[in-house]
């Protein structure tokens, strides 16, 4: 099991090799900086999806030559440049499609299109985010607190699923999952702690599912023991499942802002890793996402 | 104006005017040791409610001569122990109300009570928990992550306004207040962007208001320059208000557990600072929150 992105860099190195990634509306300097990073670093080769000459400059900005990557002049409908991305994946051109600067929800769209996307065989058309980061030896994920605003008790089941494989590929085979809310006991009046209880009543195959947890009981063996909770869970949760967009938000950004730690993003529910990167995150929680990503194709 | 809670500590001892505080249920090891604590240290002084024979075996277990406390001896309803405390401080015997082993519920119930409680003139009756911690060189404050559960935009306006003397006590006459959620777009599938928007509209006097801000967008410069937001709150926040006390709790406690960071929490809305303390709180936190109660009661 991968305990740290140290290990996870060194493990990806030494498999030796690279994976393409096909980059959309690549005229982007932050996107763009994080594959160039990568690329350097010898995980990955870069197509790249959009208006050449900008593309072109960007890259002598950055001291990179552009005969190293493949560039697709393409200036038209951002839904368009996300469909030659995904279209190069399932040609097998490329492995891991990446949002440059177009909406999320027109490059999902390409992603999920029936014909022509990259929905898995039997699996629903869900897209979800998951983040991980370093916590006391081991490697914590929080999921959703990007796409899904307010999913429903199934959408949060599928939210799970979607984030088994990433554990998987991290060496986690049957990662415990908390189901978050801010309190541990069942109350009506916090509909969170209602589809939490649901959520652990159901089960998730391939997973230790309970809930609802608040954050200290969900991972503080200390908060546990103070507030006598019994259940396998408690303290020791590898997933923490949110409900609702803004919590996840906030937790993936104190986490990077005020406790300061790196977080990897890794988008989950396609047949293959997708990767959107945002501009204000770092270039370590950048490379790292990629590396994830790279990670979750050798492991797939 | 107040930076770090050492020199809350400092100023407080300065003044040498020690406050009383009125422990309901105080057969409660964890309240218990945190005011026996805050004694020990020099800032208050103890009136304990609650069953004496528990009282006294538990003051000796921590090394105390019950002599040094004035223990009135109640073993009965939870509320009417809660009435007592709120009784000596109406009767200018007591100047802090305590929360010991008794639900919050009850304890806030009391508090509330149209004749009895401790409801400020021309106040609402609404009490609301203010978290406050050390950051980048200055307090910041969140709330509510423990008594509101989904607030309206009526009673977030009245949770701001309730935290404001808090602000006051920390020498910060007119904080910054963000209005979280995940994003800084104003987005109608998401209700908390929606509230914000609408409470940055009005206005709160004695602050400056704006939302909706994503965390980063509050408080990290550096994102605000990447994402390119004007506004005058956003990467200066004083102030954290959250949607719903699923996002504070979590932040609350991520900042607590994943940052490492202490916290002390204040009750508001009341005529006089009100103390709850968490079995699971340090026992810094809990020392601060009553030193930060102190604080309150003398900057009143």
């Amino acid at each position: 099991m991968f305990t740290n992105f140290k290990e996870l860099e060194a493990y990806v190195l030494a498999q030796n090799t690279k994976k393409r990634i096909a980059l959309a509306n690549a005229h982007d300097e932050p996107a763009l900086s994080a594959v160039v990073n990568a690329k350097r670093k010898g995980v990955v080769e870069g197509t790249l999806i959009g208006k050449q000459d900008m593309i072109i400059d960007m890259l002598h900005e950055m001291g990179e030559d552009e005969k190293d990557y493949e560039i697709i002049n393409f200036d038209g409908e951002e839904l368009e440049a996300a469909k030659i991305a995904v279209k190069l994946v399932r040609e097998g051109k490329a492995d891991i499609p990446m949002k440059g600067i177009l909406q999320t929800s027109s490059f999902a769209k390409a992603i999920l299109n029936r014909e022509t996307g990259l929905i898995p065989e039997g699996g629903r058309r869900l897209v979800s985010q998951v983040g991980i980061f370093e916590y006391e030896g081991r490697f914590m994920m929080i999921t959703d607190a990007a796409i899904n605003i307010a999913p429903d008790v199934e959408t949060q089941i599928g939210i799970v699923e979607n984030a088994l494989p990433v554990a998987k590929a991290l060496g986690n085979d049957c990662p415990k999952v908390a189901v978050l809310s801010a309190v541990e006991t069942y109350n009506e009046k916090m509909p969170s702690t209602v589809s939490a209880a649901e959520i652990a009543k159901r089960g998730i195959p391939g997973c230790i599912v309970s809930g609802p947890l608040a954050l200290d009981g969900a991972i503080s063996m200390e908060s546990v023991k103070h507030k006598s909770i019994k259940n396998p869970v408690a303290g020791q949760a590898d997933i923490l499942l949110v409900p609702v967009i803004e919590v996840g938000n906030v937790l993936y950004k104190s986490i990077t802002y005020i406790a300061g730690k790196t977080m990897a993003s890794s988008i989950c529910g396609a047949s293959c890793p997708v990767i959107i990167t945002s501009r204000a995150d770092t270039p370590d929680s950048k490379y790292y996402s990629i590396l994830l990503a790279v990670l979750r194709c050798l492991k797939a």
